[in-house]
């Protein structure tokens, strides 16, 4: 029983690895797609998170399974309902990717943000894929150094969302009102992706040391 | 045992709902302090989302404590995993009416929306606020009808935040920076308020028909 428990869990933690690792080329190529007014990459983007959506429709599927099979306690309880949370929380990540990339497909042959905010953007791209890498390493290694990291790099993320505002607000800076509305949007999905990913690393974190502080309360959004 | 399950089931049920009525009035007076600039009013709502956030946590602990001692299979295991979701989502409701009440305070002693947005954020509010009436009755009832009415509620925020880009694009329509930023926030907001009101009608639509198709799956959400 307890063998068949574990197998069936690390087959739950494999299958969030490998979302996991689907969102780090979501992310990432959105962001790319973004900058470059890469039509196809974009359109990548958009068909792959179907994949995505499947493999946690998949992982939901085990995790009810296996409290139904094996009816765990305790800590193991704790990890399947972790697993069911971070699942739906890594489906989150992989849609905002595809909001930033149906951003870049809607104004494609132009490249969406507006040359002033192109910087601050790239910048966001980068501290969002990193956060995916470091989910990702943290569900393989449960090396918490990669929580931490992910908490800093939320804070990157926030800080850049907060520029955002900077740049749209200044009437010296000349943007058409699609780009203005585009930049908004743009920069609250990268922030979300970014508290998105302390959410699971938070989980991951309390399954380690057994805080419980940090992981069952609901994630605060910064505002 | 079966006693027991039943008894704390019904609490589960008596909270979730307790939330959805926190929900209604967040969403009720967070859309009329962005009209009214009430400053006092989108306190209130702030401040209440404190308690939705605490039902929350207690209703998360129910549900594992629920699984860990009564060990629910088939039918009676997915109510506690569809209760555990709502609560979550339901809280995000709270969180999306809390966002709208920032908006609210950030401009006061100004009206938020720009002149020519104030008419479909008023149409926008007393939708939400349906939906939230709606999810409630729906929480109490069971009644299908209502499951159905969320929907199309729904599809009218989707349609009114379609017309916030209409209005936001418009060059012949005079707003500042900040009411743009904020036009665009506030559609977001609301938008997602609705999806959110779709996410527990179809989970409560499934654990009444026993139909799995529209609630283990995430929600397609609409862009």
């Amino acid at each position: 029983m307890r063998e068949i428990f574990n197998q069936e869990l690390e087959q739950v933690g494999t299958d969030l690895h490998r979302m996991s690792l689907l969102v780090i080329d979501a992310i990432e190529n959105a962001s790319t797609a973004l900058q470059t007014a890469d039509l196809q990459l974009a359109e990548n983007v958009i068909r792959a998170d179907e994949q995505i959506d499947e493999i946690e429709r998949s992982l939901d599927e085990q995790c009810i399974s296996l409290l139904a099979r094996q009816a765990p306690v305790a800590t193991d309880l704790r990890v399947v309902i972790a697993a069911l949370r971070m699942s739906a929380t890594i489906e989150r990540m992989g849609d905002l990717a595809r909001h930033i990339a149906l951003v870049a497909r809607g104004r494609y042959p132009e490249v969406a943000p507006a040359p002033s905010m192109r910087e601050v953007f790239t910048e966001m791209g980068a501290a969002a894929t990193k956060v995916a890498h470091q989910v990702s390493r943290l569900l393989e290694t449960r090396d918490l150094e990669l929580a931490a990291g992910v908490e800093r790099d939320d804070d990157t993320l926030d800080a850049l969302h907060k520029h955002t505002f900077t740049i749209l607000l200044d009437p010296a800076v000349e943007m058409t009102r699609q780009q203005m509305v585009d930049g908004v949007l743009l920069g609250r999905y990268f922030e979300r992706f970014g508290d998105h990913g302390v959410s699971v690393a938070r989980r991951t974190s309390y399954l380690v040391t057994g805080d419980l502080s940090n992981s069952v309360a609901p994630l605060p959004e910064r505002s």
